[in-house]
């Protein structure tokens, strides 16, 4: 056997690709605004380009580069556009790009402490330190009995909270019984579909999860779920689990925690916290009565990568009792034992999530923190938060629009005055255009838009643009008679 | 609001630190072997370099650099040094690293085919690439009823698959219901520790899941399996999920696929297939006997970030009946509705998968096909699987070890001929002198030491030296009268 062949890409190469691929993306960020926010291909269009088979000999990078940008970059959605309204955002920045590259390179499987040490530390390390970053109660801080951990997503930290949530309902029977189809958790009508995924594959059942009515802020009403765990507990059924949600994803809307973690008190319901998005508003003490109650949650979630900057996948969970959560999903077979998990001495962090490998997340987080400083996040959030106050108050001012819900943050609802085909109308328009891309929801069985401000490079260029745009293509619908708004 | 403040990083700032980075991942890897593989520093030792309390201001890139060199890198194990053997390996590569790269650049959410065509047309297309490329049947290609998705985690897949068996086997009933408790599922005793994961979120209960016995060669006892199950038959219960393994975790034990699926045709079963590292060496034709009988499987993953020079999280998971996964699977809320979701014409693989949410990790994937081709990934893992057999031939022929499982592939268990003591004393050694890092498991409850050839810049050297310090440091326990071979 010899040595002497090699495929990899050595380092020379590395050095020279490395700094090509540097600046393709740095030409990305200047060239991004040129681009159609929202790809407009077809389906199959993409895979129409792709040869059918593998290729049996290695290419040179110069030709996966060219075909980045011939084939796959037409059918790439430009999340990373300052015109990207839609959804919620996922954002990300130079610092966060960086230590992610660093993460690739080192290659670190961080399921154990002792498989690499530093990524289970850094973790813990800046978990701790979001917490008085958010104004997060204590209890959720590794130095207590709880602490924090990064998910891949919000869905995931979801799903953990409710299998904890059942095994201690359970006394850790379901682990091994299995489920008996008596247990019952709760949110409200506006809660993120995850509530809905999770009671799907943890077993409980979606005709078992109950979607509480909401207020005309689209807030749960804390008095109809406490009537109806009264109601559940009176048929024999188990209530074990209730989420609330600073920052729905519909509408942004703001459940009362204080009352919810009431409830949970009164019939030992574990209480979860969803503030996927709007967390990281609560970098800034002004919004932090947004997620007054928080302090009662048995575990929280946010997403840094949503609006913090820090790039996909980026949630961060914690819980009070940590013990609770390893218990439900612990597992340690022999080929893991080792010295320091027996001690007792770490967090292992395979035993705080579903999946066993796990990637050293936090370099990006760590990165993106010490580059802005608390001082730099506040700052744009502050800023993206003003404008889309700004946008809200411009709608307000133009009689062809309505404002539709409350607008706490950066989410704004609206409505243009015709009907809902109006606004699929003008909402299709927009984002075919390429200039701006927005989504909608249904608020009251009424068709509304959405626009989100919290792509990191949106200024107020940006936001006037798009209600610039907005007008215009309002007026020419109504100008060629297709508006309702004109028509009736 | 004046737009002028910011504190991003501009894209010449990203230019220039982005080099930065590129040589130092360069250099990293040119300076690898001269650091000690498995990291030495003790529980809190890298936390306690860190400030207790996040940065007020903003930072210096080149602050955060040194920071990576003098706090975090002590307290990495280097998954990427050729001198890694233990566990199964996480291997990346230029390509990967990357694509990758790219990926956290463009930053899309690949949730919908409509947020981002390429995201899921790629992903479609490469895992398509990868059917014929493995030798997997057709049936697990998206141009027929089945079809491919990336996972982070063999965990995942396998919960997603014991999901969609769940389903199917109560008509669809349990997602709404909640799980009865009467559901079985069968896999090995050296089945990876995520099936144990798996059946406890989904509600199956470990006491639920059958550890079937195994026979000499640690591969699963058919004949037990059928026994087994028609004794669970008889008592009333229902049979629904039988994984079997490609390649073990603890022993690279390959079980008896075509007799596994025998079964599971006969009771009405769902097969899946668990190749997570294994999978990889099926690039080359010649070790496709070992997964004689995947073309039976309801349900087959394996892993690109453990073997195909891929970085972590890359995991690929076909079904052959993707409409029973998705209708597992899948959640419609109002606002991520759209035309391509409605037509029918598209995959959305936010209903492959747990989570909402998915990264570009395609590119990746893509770079790394490309980059070597079919040659050169075949050519790497023939190289890697002759160096193990080399390593088990070296440790017959010294009287003091013995091979104590087969050799399929790339992984040789082995025993130093002492007691247990002897053998963790022995690993104790040589991972502490930073020269090596293997791990272990237990074969016939005793403990036995594995070596695994899967770092991707192992060469022969690397193998020789590794097989040099276990004879150099088995000689001095004996010279110190330390082994049981020599004292008893």
């Amino acid at each position: 056997m010899t040595d002497e062949l090699s495929f990899h890409m050595t380092a020379d190469q590395f050095r020279s690709y490395g700094n090509e691929v540097v600046a393709w993306i740095a030409d990305y960020y200047e060239r991004i605004e040129s681009l159609p926010v929202l790809s407009n291909v077809q389906p199959g269009q993409i895979r129409s380009q792709l040869p059918a088979r593998p290729p049996q000999h290695g290419e040179e990078f110069g030709q996966i580069l060219n075909d980045l940008n011939r084939v796959i970059l037409p059918g790439v959605t430009h999340w990373q556009s300052p015109n990207f309204f839609a959804y919620f955002p996922a954002n990300g920045s130079g610092p966060g790009i960086l230590g992610d590259m660093i993460s690739s390179a080192l290659g670190v499987q961080g399921m154990l402490w002792a498989t690499s040490p530093s990524c289970t530390e850094l973790e813990t390390h800046v978990l701790d330190w979001l917490v008085p970053m958010l104004g997060l109660p204590e209890k959720f801080s590794s130095s207590t009995a709880g602490g924090g951990v990064i998910q891949d997503t919000a869905s995931s930290a979801t799903l953990c909270a409710m299998l904890a949530a059942r095994e201690r309902a359970s006394n850790y029977a379901i682990n091994l019984e299995g489920c008996t189809g008596k247990l019952v958790a709760y949110t409200s009508t506006q809660a993120h579909s995850s509530l809905e995924k999770a009671a799907m594959i943890a077993g409980i059942g979606l005709n078992n999860l109950r979607l509480v009515e909401v207020d005309e802020n689209f807030a749960i009403k804390a008095e109809l779920l406490e009537a109806q765990v009264q109601r559940d507990r009176n048929a024999g059924l188990i209530p074990f689990f209730v989420c609330g949600t600073v920052g729905t994803t519909s509408s942004n809307a703001m459940d009362p925690l204080t009352d919810i973690a009431e409830i949970c008190r009164r019939y030992e319901l574990w209480f979860h916290v969803d503030a996927a998005m709007s967390g990281t508003a609560m970098l800034c003490p002004e919004f932090r009565h947004f997620q007054q109650g928080v302090e009662y949650g048995d575990s929280y979630c946010f997403n840094p990568h949503k609006w913090m900057f820090t790039n996909f996948d980026c949630d961060c969970f914690y819980v009070a009792d940590r013990a609770a959560l390893i218990r439900t999903l612990s597992i340690l077979p022999e080929y893991l034992k080792n010295q320091a998990t027996e001690s007792g001495a770490v967090f292992d962090y395979r035993d705080w999530q579903i999946p066993l490998g796990r990637r050293f997340r936090s370099l990006k987080l760590w990165f993106v923190i010490r580059h802005y400083g608390i001082e730099g996040l506040q700052y744009h959030i502050r800023q993206h938060i003003a404008l889309a106050h700004s946008f809200a108050e411009w709608v307000r001012q133009d009689n062809r629009f309505d404002v539709v819900a409350p607008v706490p943050l950066n989410l704004v609802c609206f409505r243009y005055r015709g009907d809902d085909e109006d606004n699929q109308r003008l909402m299709d328009r927009l984002n075919r255009s390429g200039d701006l891309y927005l989504t909608h929801t249904k608020l009251n069985d009424r068709m509304v838009l959405r626009l989100c401000v919290g792509q990191t490079n949106t200024t107020k260029r940006h936001v006037e643009k798009a209600w610039g745009r907005i007008r215009e293509e309002a007026t020419k619908l109504e100008a060629e008679g297709k508006s309702a708004a004109t028509t009736r």
